[in-house]
């Protein structure tokens, strides 16, 4: 239980003074500006919606929002999720994202989880861009699964390298691309249309099921086209509500081709306990259906964007070097000449400054010469405070 | 979308009139009593109880509610599941069972999917009483985990069989033991602690781990003490919220021992996802905290043994050979001789009146000679409806 009794709206003094988070994945350190956390601002999460959302789902539907839902979720929900879609993601040469290419799942990551255990097994090969979302790799791991690094630019994965991949990979095994193509973690890039024709290519004449973690389309107004908009059977799109809505609901989707959708609704453990977060999924269809989810949505676009421009404008030119991303919730800056990752993390760490280390997010990599910082969580002044933190602790190491 | 407008209480006739369904899992087929299912009782689906516990959560927890939640659960659930098993788990001589014994899941289904991802790999092996609850075999496959299942007599599995099994089982594998011990699915039995402590003894010494499925324990006044509580390192406990307060919650739980607990607490899906379904935790944490959920528990207790009582009196007991179990969902009938599960089965569908065939609760079973009937979801006058249906139609089988 925490000691704290937090407001609904934290202010971020409220953040940094909360002394008990045991409930929450956040750690607090005292007097810190943490910079590391891939999370929503905890004072935007919409309480009061989620509230009359859970009112309405439970006076709209009953009982049926709280048995046992259908497998690949309830059709309300499965309706709305592709009906955001058809707005959102407006890759698709077709009319739109219809209920049945949509499984409702408990988060991206339990979406990740569910498509390794029905298609993955231990000793399947996995390739994926360097850098690329640590904590994928993990999961990777967990179910056995082998991480190949791909080779690539400033654009993403080379295609020709995921060629060579490809044929480098025993036959008997699973191939699998994983991949964030849109407003990338770690880097916040989105891979051109034409690097995507280029790799899907590929992936279609060598067998490769490519996994694209789509969680951050909704935190910026204009995201590109899925990779799965583009090729609905040989993608699979991971989708979330955890960046745009609140991850505590542990909400998110699957888009897929027919046959994937029917593979993955026929499992044991879709069987067994019905669909995979029944009443949590009815509240955000509720959300959707209201409107109230693209209120919410729209406010956070907003948010990120300042956000994001503060904290780049107030670091040193001269020390980093960086793209500015058009969504997401990261910036990924290269160091100095010299400076090693571990190195600025502990300099930064010394000046009150929390920064992620790259090497997490590439294969097997000595150093990264990286830096990730994560801008959803904290407000304007605390950014622009770590930044001046950061430049100081980092021209400390230079000659 | 449902056409219909459910109420939050449908009576029986509500439920045999909703003519679409395609949000749960629930299929209806008119003018027939459906007896296959292990749902519990919608008209007692707490919708109130559950709407008011949202709002407490999100106006106690706040934004700690919404956000990523603690990778194992939160605190304040961990604890509240913890004091909840500390009174209705007696068998243990220590202090109760404490919070950090409890790890959130998503409901059962996701718990054991989580152990076996983690704990087993294609080609390892899980011995089962037989008959067992069928859709974990169902998990099992999924994982490419190979059921193997025990001989046993009225008072569950052999442990001299359990014996056997593992000394055929090679070294290289890793050997769980899948039980329902408590109110088993379809048996209704309990397993007595004799017996409990003769198969525990087997699994301590050939490093079996025991998964025990718990999920019947609220629904009967009186439940006997789980295998837990008799070796909280050689058992992992399943246990849920499904069954006595609302499966669309998609809240379980497991106990372990700590070092269990620490490798799932650590692994990726509860890192990058954190807790596994936080928001609808913490509700089903207000719950048991209020006392509500004491009360929605005894009345669920109540509901279920009237019920199991009038099924069975209804049933032909020149027809049907069976216990009247003390807790659970479940009636399992042996059929006369001569009479086939499948011809049971398809006889009682033409009667009107859906049974469930034994057969998928077994190993490669070609006749199972039994029937299973749910008493949980239909009221008083239903089953015995049920039940007149069902003597006409195994009677008219009979020479």
């Amino acid at each position: 239980m925490t000691a704290s009794q937090p407001t609904v709206h934290p202010t971020a003094a409220d953040l940094l003074a909360a002394d008990a988070l045991a409930d929450v994945q956040y750690e607090h350190t005292d007097g810190v500006i943490d910079l590391t956390w891939g999370h929503p601002d905890p004072s935007a999460l919409a309480s009061e919606a989620v509230a009359e959302a859970a009112q309405s789902a439970l006076a709209t539907h009953g009982w049926q929002a709280l048995t046992y839902g259908a497998p690949c979720g309830a059709a309300f929900t499965r309706a709305a999720i592709a009906s955001l879609l058809t707005r959102t993601d407006t890759g698709s040469e077709t009319a739109g994202v219809t209920a049945d290419e949509v499984i409702v799942t408990a988060g991206s990551s339990g979406g990740l989880d569910l498509l390794l255990t029905l298609l993955a097994r231990p000793g399947d090969v996995v390739v994926v861009e360097q850098p690329t979302y640590f904590l994928a790799l993990r999961m990777f791991a967990d179910h056995g699964v082998q991480v190949v690094g791909l080779d690539g630019d400033a654009d993403g994965p080379s295609s020709a390298d995921l060629q060579r991949k490809a044929e480098a990979t025993s036959k008997q095994k699973n191939l699998f691309m994983y991949l964030v193509p849109t407003f990338a973690n770690p880097t916040g890039r989105c891979l051109p249309t034409s690097r995507i024709d280029e790799l899907l290519s590929v992936a279609r004449s060598n067998s490769i099921l490519v996994i694209e973690d789509d969680v951050y389309r909704d935190t910026a107004p204009a995201p590109p086209p899925s990779m799965w908009s583009r090729d609905r059977d040989v993608v699979v799109r991971l989708g979330s509500f955890s960046k745009s809505l609140a991850p505590g609901m542990r909400v998110g989707f699957i888009t897929g081709g027919s046959d994937l959708i029917t593979q993955i609704g026929a499992c044991g453990l879709l069987d067994s306990g019905g669909g995979l977060n029944h009443f949590a999924s009815m509240i955000v269809g509720e959300l959707i259906g209201s409107g109230r989810f693209d209120e919410i949505a729209a406010a956070g676009k907003r948010r990120y964007t300042e956000r994001c421009a503060a904290l780049a404008e107030a670091l040193d030119a001269k020390l980093f070097t960086f793209t500015i991303p058009a969504g997401g919730y990261f910036l990924w800056l290269a160091l100095p000449e010299g400076v090693s990752s571990a190195g600025a993390v502990s300099a930064a760490r010394a000046a009150g400054v929390l920064v992620s280390d790259g090497r997490p997010f590439l294969v097997d990599a000595p150093d990264a010469g990286h830096i990730r910082l994560s801008f959803s969580m904290l407000d304007v002044d605390l950014l622009r405070e770590g930044a001046t933190r950061l430049n100081r602790a980092i021209a400390s190491l230079m000659p």
